[in-house]
């Protein structure tokens, strides 16, 4: 545990401190092929809300970070993604010549706004992510942004709702006290993806929360972190961040970034910083979702009454007959079901997908296939 | 029974008198979104087999009739069914300006051909039926002409091998002692569709067979029916016929057919026929399948080795994992399917259907419901 405030502002002035950072990237290949290499998870609305996913993320971070908010993607989302954020200066789009994992992504993000102002707290937070409450979920990065101030890497951790094996679990220590944050505690440490079993007992333990990779955190000690463990990438990054915001850019991203180690943010950073006792954890009680398939989007918009089916896409035409499942038409077709139970169907114009809500995380085995046997052109 | 020849010609010459006539009606509902108004089931390739199924009907009856082939359809497949049998001269395609059930379509053919030649021995044959081996069901035709040739009435029987509800039955008499036709049967009744535990008793008794239509008789004779049970329909239908192979053609065709009462030919003629003891019937012990529903196609498509699912359609691009049933792929798109049990998937340019094989028939309550809603561009 780090005692020592980076900063000696007061509780107030943490918050000038902040800095959203969205990394926009991961297809989502389990909602292939709704979500693809053109067309990733974060530039669709999952939850009917009207809003793409990135676009309510933006939204949910501005009214604590006003316009300070940096996007990291890939250049292939560059327009989309302004077409979304029309409000994201260009200093602030960072985009990927290639993906280069998180640690790339994030710390890059770290060492550019570093270089503008070391004092700063940034708060980095997954594009395609489902939140609500939002005012939850702004009050709990409030109390990360206080015990960042305090010289933490503060996680919000998920409350599990179960034994889920899809993520890595946080494991809480002792509660710290820090003023404006009643609920931080320490973290032990980070654990990897468990098994059913094990993830069954974390559930009755009760010190383990999700790990969905939220990180709000002053940018120098990320970066301390990152030098301790990530040398070369530390090294690569300050290069570019150095450029960043000069005529320079392009040529040192272009010469640089391609060298880069690939490493999760995870390996790089969160787990040596809780090992060196850096790490805090706010428990996050709002309801969450990574939308990691089309199970979750069945969850996340439920059938119309007296249905069982949820049917997403503007303008669908979907007739149906003792259906139930999931229907998300990307196209203005007729699609008629009978009798299939908890199907899940994804209509679009050059790829059709039909399986059930159990099978919805095989999804990803197809587009392995369909990648091997060149089937390129609708990934 | 009729036991007055009405032609005194030997049996060789029953042959010179035959004449084919192929009614190519009805857009096969249960077959939607394959099969729909402007493509209905005879202009598809149901079997595999590189033939549609009207032109698969003609290549069957071409080695009994030679050219002598007529054809009954609706005006909207003039071009369809020129282009699959360009044999057939204008003459001899008998467009319908609309439907008017099959009393009018086949004794219009009856009309025409009277008034060409009274003597003619027509062989009705839907277009959309499969049948194999051929040259089985080309010797229960034989029979069947010698038997028309002694002045009857001659029905094919289908050997039913289930208690199937979806057809009429045929009720044989006492065999007929005709030359050339050592299987003819008298026909006591023709039923209509029973309830499952009637069908079961008709299996058991073993003097039923499946009506599926086709009908072996001197024109004269059927027309002689005709006139008795729907004179109104006898009336015009030789008004159109007396003007067919005239200038006349149109404008008779265009006044009186409108005008026509819709009936079916079991009741026009087959059923009062039956009673006055003028129709026969050979049994038929060759496969028939009226591909009725996309079962039907699963039946008479089966998957490939070490595969549980049938794929139909010229360069489908279909990716299965524990998948079974039936893929129609009517476009290019990629169709993925995932853990998903006898699945029927028909995938078109403007309408998909999803269903299971047990709920195939249904897929007429589908197309009813899309004709209620407005949806009648993809029907």
């Amino acid at each position: 545990m780090n005692t020592e405030p980076t900063n000696p502002d007061s509780s107030a002035a943490d918050f000038d401190r902040f800095y959203g950072v969205i990394p926009a990237g991961g297809v989502g290949t389990r909602l292939w092929p709704l979500s693809r290499a053109a067309a990733p998870k974060f530039l669709h609305d999952l939850t009917g809300s009207g809003s793409t996913l990135i676009r309510a993320t933006y939204d949910r971070l501005r009214p604590l970070s006003g316009d300070r908010v940096m996007v990291v993607t890939g250049t292939l989302h560059r327009q989309a993604v302004r077409k979304q954020l029309p409000e994201i200066s260009s200093e602030n789009l960072v985009l990927e010549l290639e993906p280069k994992d998180s640690a790339a992504a994030i710390g890059l993000a770290a060492a550019i706004l570093f270089k503008r102002d070391p004092h700063i707290i940034m708060g980095s937070f997954a594009a395609d992510q489902v939140i609500a409450p939002v005012d939850v979920f702004q009050d709990a990065v409030r109390e990360a942004i206080h015990t960042a101030a305090q010289g933490f890497i503060v996680t919000i951790g998920i409350h599990p709702t179960h034994a889920a094996t899809g993520f890595g679990y946080i494991r809480a220590g002792d509660p710290l006290e820090i003023a404006g944050a009643p609920s931080a505690h320490s973290v032990v440490e980070f654990v990897e993806k468990p098994s059913e079993e094990v993830a069954r007992t974390y559930l009755k333990n009760g010190h383990y929360s999700w790990n969905a990779g939220m990180f709000v955190a002053p940018v120098d000690l990320m970066l301390k972190h990152l030098e301790a463990n990530e040398p070369e990438l530390y090294i690569g990054l300050m290069e570019i961040a150095e450029a960043w915001d000069t005529p320079k850019r392009r040529e040192v991203v272009r010469r640089v970034w391609p060298t880069l180690p690939k490493i999760a943010i995870d390996y790089a950073v969160a787990e040596p910083a809780a090992a060196a006792g850096d790490v805090a954890m706010i428990p996050g009680i709002f309801n969450w979702d990574d939308v990691g398939d089309f199970a979750a989007i069945g969850r996340l918009n439920p059938a119309e009454e007296n249905s069982d089916l949820t049917v997403m896409g503007e303008g669908a035409r979907v007739y149906s007959e003792n259906a139930s499942g999931i229907v998300v038409s990307d196209t203005k077709r007729v699609i008629a079901l009978i009798g299939i139970e908890d199907v899940v169907i994804v209509d679009t114009q050059d790829a059709l997908l039909v399986t059930t809500k159990e099978h919805a995380q095989e999804v990803k085995k197809a587009v392995e296939h369909l990648k091997a046997s060149g089937d390129t052109d609708v990934l």
